[in-house]
């Protein structure tokens, strides 16, 4: 195995690969890149058994082959290696040898034969989506937020891509809140599967500025994102996530439009009174004609009180977790926002003012 | 207690003195912040025993009064109100009110006979120096690297202000390492005691762009610094500082002189195969007549070495801790910079080509 390559392009290709290859003490061979030079074709790939990511970078010079080399290592390296230079990568037996201008290392490899590669998806079986990949990375961005790190109920650790009334939409829940983003409208076909999150945060960080366009093919336990050069091959979790749209009150009477960095601020005010008190607990409050108040409730610290002029035709009030309101608003993106709440047991449901196509609704407090 | 401020200079006030306000669980009232308002100056004052942050903060509006207030609480709640808002702040026995705008809050204090006050600096006895802010930043961050975390040596866990030959130096050791930097020159006082490495990496954070002077005062056991409008008095380190000058060899007679940043990324790249061995260790070694190699020793993870063509008059080489180096390496701020070296025993001799005002030396590494 023979290749030469610039420093720009190995170092930034080793940086998209590598950030996975986490061996574990079972099974070290996971630390390495799989590098496959098959006519002036380079893959480089790396895997947590869960999922891989392949990069392919297109060389002039090489010698087909196929050996594994400490990923974060390799990058390391490279990436220390002066701009500009040239470098060449050789492999003799398990003996890697690096050059690069007066620099000159060899690092012990291992043979391609131990590397545990993922399934490839079947071209002809999976249904494919493509579309912009601004749209899916804010999509995504808002939904990942109210996934669950509960490894008990993995089935809330991911993001379910479901379609209805012909609607791709995303969603997830940690139980307490809940988010949901359409994401791609005329679609004809069918899908509901759970992606990891922790895949979705990988291919978040695989976007480069310069992209424009995320194809996803859906098999029946894979999915497959490719961004550039760049593919990403996950498992699907195994589970029935929630039929959540019946999680979503229909009958919340109390209906609030307000600017969303005036809540943000008043929201981060109170919340420092509440740190101390259960789960942060807020309590907004809405009072005809126009008040609406966002207050701590009283602790040992002290008490906060804002005041929001706007409209109100309904009164009521309802804790919630202070922290799950700045997530919520952190990914609403219009200058207004619109509440909907009703009583302390509904969830209150967050949407922006004009677009729907992003609902989040979050669990109330016990006063 | 009343006093109106804006909030941009309460927020960079509270910011200044809130960072050291960490309670202990015998003394919950450190957590605080003592304001003291007399004839429209307003002291903030934080300490943690050792040391004491004062700022000082001209206002327009005020009555006299003295207060204590959770510092990092008042901290966040003010630099979260919008900025330009005019901020009023009054007491009423324990109580706090804070009002800006449409923002009200009550933070409970408490009273400021349980705050304990570092004594005063005796201005009389005490020695006096003043040198420009940005050498005096750039001094101290070249030594404390060197300075040890070994809290059973609290010698070596600070910074060594001293006279000799007309010279102020300041000089940080952990036993492995040592570095001293001259300071001042053409100095009369005589000043030699240890200044603990906490309280001016606090110095250091409080220093602000647009100072240009530092006014440092010494004392039997309190050392102040005045820079701008704020005051940090310290504790001194009662103990004996090591007779330094002895350590710094003066036969290393193998001396090269080469590129910092050459040397900084060749340190880089053999430490990578260095880490799991012993102290990250890596060999310099000088070659007859021009050859100078850094090279880490072999590893079950390979090999890396790198040579830099330089004038080499002896010939010899040094194991050395690569982090170690790199540290050093990293506060030279020459382009060239000299290394003199003897055998494996003598420690190695860092400084500036030019500049010879700042000495650091690294023990080697046994082989």
């Amino acid at each position: 195995m023979e290749i030469e390559v610039t420093q720009e392009k190995f170092a930034k290709a080793l940086n998209n690969v590598s950030r996975i290859a986490v061996g574990k003490v079972t099974l070290p061979v996971l630390n390495n890149v799989l590098i496959r030079v098959n006519k002036n074709k380079v893959s480089l790939i790396t895997t947590n058994l869960d999922m891989a990511i392949t990069d392919y970078l297109p060389v002039s010079n090489s010698k087909d082959g196929v050996i594994t080399i400490p990923a974060k290592l390799l990058a390391e390296f490279v990436s220390n290696l002066p701009k500009g230079e040239k470098i060449k990568l050789s492999s003799k037996g398990e003996k890697v040898t690096i050059s690069a201008g007066k620099y000159s290392s060899i690092i012990n490899g291992s043979p391609a034969d131990d590397f545990p590669e993922l399934p490839e998806i079947d071209e002809k079986s999976s249904v494919v989506f493509k579309m912009s990949i601004n749209d899916f990375k804010n999509g995504i961005n808002q939904v990942v937020i109210a996934s669950s790190n509960d490894l008990t109920r993995p089935a809330l650790t991911g993001v379910y891509f479901n379609t209805y009334d012909n609607i791709l939409a995303i969603a997830a829940t940690d139980g307490y809140r809940l988010a949901e983003k359409q994401l791609i409208k005329n679609v004809k076909s069918e899908i509901k599967v759970i992606v990891p999150t922790t895949s979705l945060q990988e291919v978040l960080r695989a976007i480069d500025e310069d992209m424009e366009e995320i194809e996803i093919s859906f098999n029946e336990d894979l999915i497959r994102f490719r961004l550039g050069e760049i593919e990403i091959i996950s498992k699907i979790i195994d589970g029935s996530f929630p039929d959540y749209q019946k999680l979503i009150p229909k009958d919340n009477n109390i209906v609030i439009n307000v600017n969303r960095e005036e809540l943000v601020r008043d929201t981060k005010l109170a919340a420092l009174f509440a740190r101390r008190s259960a789960g942060g607990s807020i309590v907004l409050e809405a009072k005809k004609p126009n008040i609406f108040s966002i207050r701590s409730v009283a602790s040992e610290l002290g008490e906060n009180d804002s005041v929001v002029t706007t409209e109100v035709s309904e009164e009521g009030k309802i804790n919630l977790n202070s922290r799950f309101l700045l997530d919520a608003l952190n990914v609403l993106d219009e200058k207004e926002i619109n509440l909907q709440f009703a009583n302390r047991i509904n969830p209150i449901i967050l949407t922006n003012k004009k677009s729907k196509d992003y609902t989040h609704i979050i669990m109330p407090l016990n006063q």
